[in-house]
């Protein structure tokens, strides 16, 4: 079984990725993102994002009804089904299904957060939370029946509500059902870099025992990714391979050995 | 089991529908539109409808790779999942699927039409064509584990790409897999009239044996569903409800015998 994280930037090669997968014989999962596609749609719908900061000075963005709308049009809508498409394309029978398909993939919703508005101090709340466990039994019902399930965002909340949540985490909860050996991480870059800025300095391997340091190194969205994997790898043994998403053929690159193993 | 066709347009009941659904002990398939959606975000997107005209006189809608975006934006994305949604938010454990997802529903991509440019006589062809086959052992896999299939466009044509298809024609391909008891249309009229701009004419049951008449008397896509519906009765022998998708509670009033009666 193979687990691929599919980043959502715009230069990730997907038929590359399609292609190659056709060639291997494993079972697989995907979980894709599409962050590029929702910027560029929200840009011309003149959605404009929200950020809110709060008391304790933490900034995030806040989704609204119109940020998870955006979200089903984009990834559960136009990115998931092109995926769907080049898979069918590539004789991968694939099915692609959004979290709250069937409570896939099922999630508590943020408490909220707490902001100052005009002097006065109140508690908002946004379509945000995180995944906690998944529709093992749809999952696996698709798998021995011959199908590539293709998973996105918006998930389903304890109301039965979408919220957004972070692909990363989805993965993790994801792995505690599939037990996958491999998980193949896909993004705009040639692996864990040293110098995020030094396309030459990629990180081959990291030790599980080094994630540790690796998250107090790096900022940002990485630093999230890391922690992630931290916390996946408490409970699993797999290797996941962080791996370029934009060569011609990224899937079989990664299994040969490119990008940067964890393990 | 009871098959609904829900329309796409703006004052259809979804809320309605679906809170009636949910009392209802048939098991049931969902089969929606989104063209009031579409539209509103082709608005939005800038996207504007090709429309051509074949050497032989008639205006089709031209359904080019950017339709098909927008389609599954709004039909596959947005729509659809809202609908599930709701479904859950009812207890109902629907999955949302494309014609693409599993090769739901697999169409036949129309040949093209022949139009004049620059004086040159030559062939179009758009995404859009036929449904012909559905994919029974998946519907037939989810309904039997308890999960309610919400179905819309695109379906996969013979080449493994997404095209446009008419739902009337879905809904009878769909019927010869579910032989229903029950079809249910829900449109934006109290069901068929005797005069389109009479709300009041409602016809309250049409015979089979009416429907070529019926055919005759009507213009614009009313006339396409007389004649989709005309097919589907030539194979079975289902009851199909014409109804209100407006009223507070649809479904429930559809169940009650208002609207129009085709048997």
């Amino acid at each position: 079984m193979i687990l691929l994280k599919i980043g959502g930037g715009a230069t990730i090669n997907l038929k590359g990725i399609i292609a190659d997968l056709s060639e291997v014989k494993e079972k697989a999962v995907i979980v894709h993102g599409a962050n590029a596609l929702r910027d560029e749609l929200a840009k011309k719908t003149g959605y404009s994002k929200k950020v809110l900061t709060s008391v304790s000075g933490y900034s995030s963005v806040f989704s609204d009804e119109e940020a998870l709308d955006l979200m089903m049009m984009a990834y559960a809508g136009l990115k998931n089904k092109r995926i769907v498409e080049l898979c069918q394309q590539h004789a991968i029978n694939a099915v692609g299904l959004s979290g709250l398909d069937g409570k896939m993939i099922q999630g508590q919703r943020n408490k909220g957060i707490r902001i100052k508005e005009d002097g006065k101090l109140k508690i908002v709340r946004d379509f945000s939370g995180k995944p906690c466990a998944i529709n093992d039994q749809l999952l696996l019902l698709l798998l021995e029946h011959g199908y590539t399930p293709v998973l996105s965002v918006p998930i389903i909340d304890e109301n039965q509500t979408a919220i957004n949540s972070e692909n990363d985490d989805i993965v993790a909860v994801l792995q505690q059902t599939l037990r996958a050996e491999k998980i193949i991480q896909f993004i705009e870059a040639p692996g864990f870099l040293e110098d995020p800025s030094d396309p030459a300095s990629l990180v081959p391997l990291i030790k599980k025992s080094d994630l540790p340091f690796r998250e107090e190194q790096v900022g940002g969205r990485m630093k999230r990714k890391i922690l992630a994997l931290r916390k996946l790898m408490e409970n699993t043994s797999c290797a996941v391979i962080m791996a370029d998403g934009r060569s011609e053929h990224p899937l079989y690159d990664a299994l040969q050995g490119k990008g940067t193993l964890i393990k």
